[in-house]
């Protein structure tokens, strides 16, 4: 059995790119995750993720445990055979889907007792039962259990909201600490550090998750708001205290520019519905910038969506193909501009660590903005 | 070039099976076409189309015509190129849809007069405008102009439009033979025998358009609410009059035992919507019967939709995953029923036609309504 490890092949910079070892296949770093919340990245098989380079995806704890069930799924051989992909999966706590998507939420020490938002049922997650459901589903990156406070808010109620997180944050770890040796073994337990967007805070939160000890560290309550500069200090303010030696996760991040600059401050591993909201909504990214497909600009043009992507839909198809499914609401609209966006987030993830690996970032970065179209194109 | 031929292989009764040779490639039948209205088989890439066994795909004129518009498609390249499908293509002329989807229709000897059900703008078909259509697309296939009356009609209703539909059939073919040589070789234009559920009209139809003569010869006019048996009976006094040398195609048929009774009657080519329109319902076709995959005995069924089918969602998928996503509206359910039922449909007439080319077509039907469950399982 391969141990979960973290090898950290080069540094450029605060930038760095490395492999992490699982069981179920090594997560080139950094890695753009896919989000696949209800056991399937939306309008895309399997293999098809695969092969737009994913070598990880994201699971949603929240959804999950509401439909189909935790129990179920592991009843039905866990979350790998139920989907229908082999490699590694990280799955969230549940705790932002809790604040953002349900109803009647009410916050005790013990933990969230809140109404689903599918049938209005009574719920409960707690950092055990948290790590419980993650345990079910068979996930091989489990995140502790925190709470997401709705920003903008005051320093106080940042630093009471993060200092129950951490509470939470050592909860989630003994929880998963007694997982079964059979199951836990190969498998990772990520924490989260809070605190806003006060320095202070993001110090205390970093400090109090490595005096648990974590296998990887991510940052949280970020990507819900505030402008990428406030992001970018908050991250400058963070990344500086977590181990050199262990992933980071920048959750629910973002627009590609968003991740360049994030790499560029250390950050290894993101996840965001962007590519695949984006691909369902018309829209693809391209390196020279984002299109927007139902622009009548593209209903005679043969050319493919992005010269040089030699993802399905640049090769198999034309502007003019997807502007015509896209105005006609087909499915495969749906499909082809999610394939592209995918491939794309792929490519950057890829050029960040070709660049990385050659001490070549900063002119990376430099040719990335360059290459921008002066005027977005849609 | 390879000419439009019709190689009949082998009879079993009034059934045969035989190849369709094309410049595009062969067609096998009895063969089920997929329905490609809008340049799409829905919820399908065109490669998957063809991984589930479909030689050749329909296109609809008249959805066609009013997005993208037949100019475009030809500036593009053709229709096989736009929806990057190389195999052949049968389009049909765009008059069953005028009927069933336009608006504020004004039928006269020279066309028909109608507004789109897009957007309302003023459009007219002719047989001379509904052939160039088709040129345009590309089309290998061509099916005249006709006209499409609602049944229930009076004999002299129906009697009357018959008329009306062959003296479009002689214009769309006089049409059609005026196509410039470099695009029509190899081409076919079939042409539609109307006449409700009438005998002596079908009888007339069928020798008015034996002596315009064509490629193939469809039958219209059916699949429009009837019972099974009258549909059946029409064939049975339809049949009779068709050449034996050439392919007959019933248009817009059908449930699987529709297409079985059709073949046993001397039918060589189907189309339908209702495997791909199933398959976005949450209905699975089976040879124990369909199944409703939203019902709940599924949840917790690890068994794959059908034993024995080698499509993708029975290979990778169980029930209780198919379940979940189309309880939980995903666009993998629509893609992955819809591939299962086109693979069902490939493999009811793949049972076809080996079972007439070893003269063993009752037995094979005996055998095929032998399998179905005693109730519908859904």
């Amino acid at each position: 059995m391969t141990a979960f490890r973290f090898e950290l092949l080069a540094s450029d910079g605060t930038a760095r790119t490395g492999i992490i070892h699982t069981p179920r296949g090594e997560i080139r770093t950094p890695a753009f995750m896919p989000v696949g919340t209800a056991a399937t990245v939306k309008a895309m098989l399997p293999q098809s993720v695969r092969e737009t380079g994913a070598d990880i995806v994201l699971g949603n704890t929240y959804h999950l445990m509401l439909r189909p069930g935790a129990e179920r799924i592991a009843r039905l051989g866990g979350l790998h055979k139920f989907m229908n992909w082999p490699r590694p999966i990280l799955t969230d706590s549940g705790g932002f889907q809790v604040m953002s998507l349900s109803a009647l939420r009410k916050i005790t020490e013990e933990g969230v007792r809140f109404q689903s938002h599918i049938d209005g049922h009574q719920e409960f997650l707690s950092p055990e039962r948290a790590m419980e459901i993650q345990r079910l589903l068979g996930s091989d990156i489990q995140m502790v259990f925190d709470e997401c406070p709705a920003l903008p808010a005051t320093h106080a109620t940042i630093e009471k909201s993060m200092a129950l997180s951490m509470r939470w944050a050592k909860r989630s770890r003994t929880a998963f600490d007694s997982q079964p040796d059979g199951e836990r073994v190969g498998r990772a337990c990520f924490g989260i550090v809070q605190g806003g967007t006060f320095a202070d805070l993001r110090l205390r939160s970093a400090e109090a998750l490595k005096e648990i000890g974590f296998e990887g560290y991510a940052v949280g309550g970020l990507a819900v708001g505030e402008p990428q500069s406030a992001m970018f200090e908050t991250l400058d303010a963070t990344v500086v205290h977590l181990p050199q030696d262990k992933p980071r996760y920048l959750m629910g991040v973002g627009k590609p520019d968003d991740i360049v600059g994030a790499v560029l401050r250390g950050i290894d591993m993101f996840d965001c519905v962007l590519p695949t909201r984006s691909g369902r909504n018309g829209q693809a990214f391209t390196f020279a910038g984002a299109l927007n497909l139902k622009n009548a600009r593209f209903a005679d043009d043969a050319a493919p969506l992005e010269e040089g992507c030699n993802c399905l839909a640049c090769r198999q198809f034309s502007r003019a193909y997807l502007h015509h499914v896209v105005k006609s609401g087909e499915i495969i609209a749906a499909m082809l501009l999610t394939w592209h966006n995918l491939a794309h987030y792929q490519r950057v993830m890829d050029g960040l660590r070709q660049a990385i690996a050659q001490s070549r970032l900063k002119d990376w970065i430099k040719a990335y903005y360059a290459a921008r179209a002066p005027v977005d194109q849609g």
